[in-house]
């Protein structure tokens, strides 16, 4: 019972405060915090009681084992980064690969005593190290105890001890700190933190038990060991290319890949994962979501950043978001494809960059994409909003897939470009190039977004004035025309789109499109009947600010006489397909007779284009019309890609290591107006670090002319990249081959 | 060639701004901007001419069908909220489920001609509708035109019409606008907006076309339509409830859910698919990433937030995120699952919240928890940093899975408590139920991860002291022990255990574990001999602030006498495992003769853990050690959760719909301590919205009584139920049931 001074009274609440929620702490949530930065460390203690100290405390220890030095044997030329494939990375530190023994001398105070002495080398990656996490590994030199990283003696000479140590094929991948530890009756004593004993751990495709093993030398030494790329763009029948230095091996690169993981605060323990590291960083190269490195920008204003034409290779782009901790304006498709193939041969995942002709975007992994029409067989472009790019760049990475049924290791596709109608979040991959050509889209991550990339049916419809929509075409073949990649060992293009699709019209095709329909893709199932007059437009190659012709071809394949109604638009498009501006427009009546072909031909003035442009000079053209006999619906696209003016790189010099040469660029303006605001950028793998200059007008028909010194740094076979840019003309390009003489 | 004074020369780069980078637009990325928020509305013309106007302009439309009136038919008790089950729903607007017919009156300024009149009802969703993404939706009263939608005349009576309209069985889940439009000859005319005709389409467990379609009445009743949840805890010998009101029909609450979609930004596209919306939700419930609705706080100091075991039910959770559009403070794991099943329930997608006793967590989906353990048996606590949660609460939610192979649809598991380790975000599932029993583990979404909650081994190492670690004893039974859930149209549980695992030890089970270590998922693969001395911990219930007893049960399953050097450990832990104080140690000898057994009993004062209790007041007994013969390991675990005090409610007055009634709560304070800072909750489904009182101390030994006036908004038997919350002392809960007469 209470008193009635006792009982309790409500009272007004204690205000809550507004504004953001506090940062709450791990508390009660976790025993420890997940480590989940490379970049933290943990104070390992220099002595290690066992038990407490008698009333004197320790006794000295001079009389036992002490360490005088250790050697990472660290230098390039040394026999670790030999073996481990490691001598073109530009640090001070030891890297190797796992799954692989190297080195390390150890030197004691007095010769080692295999039977009595006892000791340890240590590694410790990240806060709160813990031996079953495989954070903390300590190695022994003996068979009788062993840890999870095999440890033996190599060598013994004098106080000399070399060990080997052969890291798991599946452990972390990262920054290690090295400690020797040597237990003393009274406790452990350990060597201090020492930034020179740093090992740094990568993927190892050279090691079978490695989960990114890959048997075949010629592709090891394109997609992991190659920093000079080429990534195609263009149309799938006027094919252009773009240098790209990836530069994986240039000072500071590793660590602002290390960075990367550690600024998605991704759990170090995941680290080891192939499967895990790329589905991060296919998050992480985009800023969207997670402050990530890189910003798209498609607008063609680029005044706040880096035109995303103008980059001539990764390294910039990563120093800069290292170093600034801000994600780096700006990019399209190929510069999120490069940086990340960048990413992925530094930590040694196999990778290439791969182009999709006619890609599918923006249709919810579904199979359809929509083109509307007037019921009078012109486009209506207010109600057509879905777009195919006229070329699409992701990244294939190797590695075995444990995570699924045997058959769906190898090749993997993953994409850092946002998809904005993806599963939610910008990240795709990695998808088993397997699964997509077999329509396994169960599988994860995302085989059902990338195969909609290759497989949508362009489907025609008709509106009606009341609104009803009725499908009139299906064009199965339009999307995914052409999947490139560059040639391993070599400077040519591969065709890979029969690793992705089966051949147009086999049975096998029909299976699988079959197959993707049961896992939920939706296709335009109604299959209205070809029209039997066909529309073929010619293959243009162009000169940006030239006037052309385009040829339309009329096939009657009927024994009538066909009148054709054909609407011909012009546009000026992006090279996501999206319209800028419609510059041409014409309308003629066609007719044709029976089992006859016609010609109609329409001018197309550099006049009318030039003032519209946006970069990569990309025009499309769409006919559509119907044929008045029979209703039946004809159509044709097109993409012209300009081509534009080219630089000169001219290289003179010794062409030997360290020997200083000399990069001349020229480039004159052929335009009738001048050019403002022009950035040049040049680079050349293993011959000179990003460089760039910038001029503020190159008046109409005048040269400029650049030249820089620079001393290679390694001997091969190379090139200097060179890019211009400005507002007016965007992607002007340039190289020069070089063989550099030891 | 350019003369001197055109040659241009290098200036100075312009400056490029710093800061955060510029908001970039879509421009160039997309024809349109991805629509992302079901608020974000078009305009329809209300006048569509079809062609240019004459000289004169249009002509009067006069002579043509106008439209008089619309009638939704949106009262709770018309035939669209009975026939749709959304008769409960607290909202003004019409609100029906797909795939099902419902109706709308159209009052005409004429009788309608079916022959000559044309209009149609129009459905929009979201900007920038489009009729193939199926965000605008023309319905035609023929049948010769159709749309996806079905329509149909049901009656014509003078000037009005009545027509039923069937959306399909997979259309987008939100709030669509409604207009009418008539074609008349010279363009067509349409009904302006008005948000009384705005009308809400749910997913539908009813309609055997719908993914969410579940065929059991008492199931639908209790996982679609009861607002009323229990959801379990404490210890799986020592089962505690927790009553939870969803409030999926509160006034509100629909709104709320729609907004977490939006606030996702999630594509209006993707939201007619049940395994997109629970894949975003479980990302949106919390607020890690992406601003979500709760804060996750295990600390234990709420001083800016709620406490989570404060709560009594969803709706203020809901409410108070969508008007501050602030995370709100704070939840731990059955707050997530219960606001997402309120989320779930709300959209008409089946679901329940279970509960795991004994879930594996933060082990990187691999399935071991280790403890590591000193070279003499003893605990070793600065190496045991894994921990296993005393329970776990997630969700079930129930569909077909379209994205996989058959046999993987029906109950799918789903979390939106942040799990820090997993695939890199805060989200978990849709993971199929099925794939996780059978060890499927290749199949998104997730369901390694939930595998390994119910599936770990406990791996016990014995830590020598130069850091090697050998594997002593696995216990493969402990985490995963049940797994429970409200039985449907009872207030009773349900095991459902056997829908995760095949019995334990069964030659099923086996296979399981060989297919998901296939998978990938890592085991411990030595398996140590079991000690021939078991050690048994009893099952222990115990009142808060009383001294208890702990028997342990030494079994000596040998024919030799046993030594056994014991070490028994009792801690105050968090619900997640994670200890806070160990406030009891003890080390005793135990002898057990041959074929015998001892119990060894250790007194528990009150004294010694109640100033280091944590809430939801949990201990944690672990008693390690060596048999001295053999050098086996024995151990034996058992958290006892303290009982608390009850609060008592007591219900009085007609227990009629709108009738005054009166609730009592009152609650004295048992301590010989002040409680201070006392927050009480109240609420019940269908009689009042929450209220909360706050009194800032409730001395030791007083009573305090709050006495709350409500009138019951609808028939049939609920309850209500209260919390008292206070930094010294959580979750103390009261009921009390009623059944209200109409």
């Amino acid at each position: 019972m209470s008193d009635s001074s006792g009982t309790p009274t409500p009272s007004p609440a204690p205000p809550v405060p507004s504004g953001p929620p506090p940062k709450v702490t791990n508390r009660g949530r976790t025993a420890v915090p997940i480590a989940s930065a490379n970049s933290d460390t943990t104070e390992v203690p220099e002595f290690e009681p066992f038990g407490a100290p008698g009333p004197r405390g320790f006794p000295p220890l001079t009389e036992f084992l002490d360490i005088v030095d250790v050697d990472m044997m660290r230098m390039p030329n040394e026999i670790n980064k030999t073996q481990h494939h490691t001598t073109f990375y530009n640090s001070d530190s030891l890297i190797v690969r796992r799954g692989q023994e190297f080195q390390v001398k150890i030197t004691f105070n007095r010769p080692y005593k295999p039977a009595s002495d006892k000791f340890a080398v240590e590694f410790v990656i990240g806060s709160t190290p813990q031996y079953s996490k495989g954070t903390y590994i300590p190695v022994f030199p003996t068979q009788e105890r062993q840890s999870s990283w095999a440890g033996r003696i190599t060598n013994t000479s004098e106080n000399t001890v070399t060990m080997g140590i052969t890291p798991t094929p599946d452990c972390i991948v990262g920054k290690y700190y090295m400690y020797v530890a040597v237990v003393t009756p009274f406790g452990i004593r350990r060597t201090r933190k020492d930034d020179s004993r740093n090992l740094y751990i990568l993927f190892n495709p050279w090691a079978s038990a490695d989960a990114v093993f890959l048997d075949d030398e010629t592709e090891r030494q394109e997609c992991v060991m190659n920093e000079m790329g080429i990534i195609y763009h263009g149309a799938y029948d006027d094919i252009a290319e773009r240098d790209w230095n990836y530069g994986q091996f240039n000072y500071g690169v590793l660590d602002a890949c290390l960075y990367i993981m550690d600024k998605a605060a991704m759990p170090i323990t995941n680290r080891g994962d192939p499967i895990k590291v790329t589905r991060k960083a296919s998050a992480m190269l985009n800023s969207h979501d997670d402050e990530g490195v890189l910003v798209g920008n498609w607008t063609g204003d680029y005044t706040y950043g880096v035109a995303p034409t103008s980059w001539t290779g990764s390294t910039e782009i990563l120093l800069s978001y290292a170093t600034s901790k801000m994600p780096v304006c700006y990019a399209q498709c190929w510069v999120y494809a490069a940086v990340f193939n960048t990413f992925l041969r530094c930590l040694g995942i196999p990778s290439r960059v791969v182009t999709n002709y006619y890609s599918a975007h923006d249709n919810d992994g579904n199979l359809k994409t929509d083109i509307i029409l007037h019921d009078n067989g012109r486009i209506d472009r207010n109600r057509t909003k879905d777009s195919i790019w006229n070329y699409h760049c992701w990244n294939e990475c190797y590695m075995s897939r444990p995570d699924l049924p045997a058959g769906f290791g190898g090749w993997q596709v993953v994409d850092a470009t946002p998809q904005e109608t993806s599963d939610g979040m910008y990240r795709c991959g990695p998808a088993s190039v397997q699964a997509i050509k077999h329509g396994q889209m169960c599988y994860p991550f995302d085989a059902a977004f990338v195969f909609a990339e290759v497989n949508s049916d362009v489907v025609f419809y008709s509106r009606s004035k009341e609104g009803t929509m009725e499908p009139v075409k299906v064009n199965q073949t339009h999307v995914g025309r052409m999947v490139l990649t560059k040639a391993p060992g070599d400077v040519t293009r591969r065709d890979i789109t029969d690793q992705y699709k089966f051949p147009e019209g086999s049975k096998e095709e029909r299976t699988v499109l079959e197959k993707a329909e049961e896992f939920g893709c939706q296709r335009e199932k109604s299959n209205p009947p070809d029209a039997d007059v066909d529309l073929v437009l010619p293959t243009l190659e162009v000169t940006v600010g030239n006037d052309f012709e385009l040829s339309l071809e009329f096939i009657n394949r009927s024994d009538q006489r066909r009148v054709v109604d054909i609407y011909i638009s012009g546009s000026v498009v992006y090279y996501t397909g999206v319209t800028s501006t419609e510059f041409l427009f014409s309308d003629p009546t066609v007719t044709i007779g029976p089992n006859k072909s016609v010609k109609e031909v329409v001018v197309v003035e550099s006049k009318n284009y030039m003032k519209h442009l946006v970069e990569q000079a990309n025009l499309n053209f769409i006919a559509t019309g119907k044929v008045k006999e029979t209703g039946q619906i004809v159509t044709a696209m097109k993409v012209v890609t300009l081509h534009n003016p080219k630089l000169s790189v001219e290289l003179s010099g010794g062409a030997r290591v360290s020997e200083e040469m000399m990069a001349t660029v020229e480039f004159t303006n052929p335009f009738t107006f001048g050019l403002e605001g022009v950035y040049i950028r040049m680079e050349g793998p293993g011959l000179m670090m990003p460089k760039s200059k910038y001029y503020s007008l190159i008046p109409a028909g005048s040269t400029l002319t650049w030249t820089e010194y620079f001393s290679p740094l390694r001997a091969g076979s190379t090139r200097v990249m060179v890019t211009l840019d400005c507002p007016a003309l965007r992607q002007v390009r340039g190289q020069a081959s070089v063989t550099i003489q030891p």
